[in-house]
């Protein structure tokens, strides 16, 4: 199993990635045949392909996070962050509850987005 | 589905009995099989009385609750908060990010709670 270490350095790469990255990086985060569901409640995405074609929009924006707090137990981690986005004139904040679980490799193998437009500002 | 605002109701309820009730008044919120898995990677209860066995130790100390942040999602809610056990000398403090999914009622069907050692003190 990867270590509580390891979750914890792939949470702070991916949010460096969510930032300043490109989608190709954010998607290299995962396992090949991971699920991500953002926010939960919508058709999960499958594979690393459609995950990364997930991330496509951070190719046109701006983006900032944060880290506000990082909780790890087993194989899964539970992480509180903001992004803000400056896309054109607007200034996009949300502050999702993501949960994460790794392979051995501390490579994501699935992603769950806790959010809605209730945890959204825009400015 | 239930709504967000049932869900982040029994959200506060839970802490409220978590808090203030017994081990049956927390086990009422479950579903009849639901699952708890406390913390994540240990081996999940599995039905509600299962599940107020967990709680048992409840009936025996002293908790202080408070919600630091709620996230709902579909039919899921993850939530940041501060439980305080007070046990003999010693005062337990725990700030776990718990993940949990509601059927349509609002009874909770699955609990994963995300936390370690990391993230308590005792004073």
């Amino acid at each position: 199993m990867a270590s509580a270490d390891d979750i914890r350095a792939i949470v702070s790469k991916y949010l460096d990635a969510v930032a300043g990255g490109t989608s190709a990086d954010v998607a290299a985060l995962y396992a090949e045949d991971a699920t991500l569901e953002d926010p939960v409640g919508t058709e999960p995405k499958v594979g690393r392909e459609a995950i990364q074609a997930f991330y496509a929009a951070l190719d046109a924006v701006d983006n900032t996070t944060e880290l506000i707090t990082v909780r790890v137990s087993g194989n899964t981690a539970a992480f509180h962050f903001r992004v803000v986005t400056v896309a054109g004139d607007k200034t996009i904040t949300i502050e999702p509850i993501d949960v994460m679980t790794f392979d051995d490799q501390a490579r994501i193998t699935s992603m769950r987005a806790i959010w809605s437009t209730d945890d959204m500002t825009v400015a």
